[in-house]
């Protein structure tokens, strides 16, 4: 039987990683906020100081299945910084394709980010989730987290970049 | 007259750092959530790969005066990555001292920022801000912020150490 392995992405997975990117936001109904390409993808995770990292779900075929292993899933998160407890991680997204939903894969996803955390010294992670996302919203409550806008009334600020050419002078 | 400069942080201003983060965290009624030390903010922040960036805002004293420059103000900041435009600017933290209020302080920290942003390649750039804060959520509103949670519906959410640790295993 096909099993799933959560592995680090390579940048030959930037492909699969743009392609899950596109039906993320289509799925969050802001495909039109998409501007990003393969190419960035690249230059800006698998240069030196790469500005993410990335874990790809992985189906890997029982031997003797015909297909390959294919990629069905990720989680792309960076180190952030907390000036209340330090070292931070952040899981900007994360995704399973349809058809691969309740066998928890975004489970194995995030148990490797609370793992790594760990690791770097970090002692929390924070997420972002749509108010409408239920299903995610559920599932992120019941591995443990807390909904800190409902909490303590946190609200997200975005200046786009018109709005940083501006300031920018 | 006395004129305000924002410039880079240096380690030695971790001490006034300190007392500013948990000055603001009183003022967001929050202060019980700061752990964070000096040794922690001197490490993560002024070695070789930083985990953050911090300007400061200071008074310097017109010649002649006697006291020195005073630290009155920070912006704390990391660079992130959207998977839908890229690299990123996220100020976590912008405070300015009560007594130092309403002569465009913090315009000019985030005026900074704005720029940092663009030097970097950088095309916007995000903060979060209690839904009590009408004061900061004016600013940012007035130099062009958009408040994404109100617009598309964004929630924070965060796991804590406790919840990461069970995560991991």
């Amino acid at each position: 039987m096909a099993s799933t392995r959560i592995r680090e992405a390579r940048e030959t997975d930037c492909g699969d990683i743009l392609r899950m990117i596109r039906e993320l936001a289509e799925y969050e109904k802001l495909s039109h906020q998409v501007k990003i390409s393969e190419e960035a993808l690249r230059a800006d995770g698998f240069g030196e100081n790469p500005f993410f990292h990335c874990l790809v779900a992985e189906i890997v075929p029982a031997p003797g299945e015909l297909q390959g292993p294919s990629v069905v899933g990720f989680g792309l998160y960076y180190f952030i910084y907390s000036t209340w407890t330090g070292r931070n991680v952040y899981l900007e997204d994360i995704y399973v394709m349809p058809q691969y939903r309740g066998k928890g894969i975004g489970t194995k996803i995030i148990k490797k980010v609370a793992e790594i955390a760990l690791h770097k010294g970090c002692s929390q992670f924070r997420l972002a989730v749509l108010d409408w996302n239920k299903k995610a919203i559920d599932l992120y409550k019941s591995l443990g987290a807390q909904d800190l806008t409902e909490a303590e009334g946190w609200r997200f600020f975005r200046f786009e970049q018109e709005a940083v050419k501006k300031l920018a002078g």
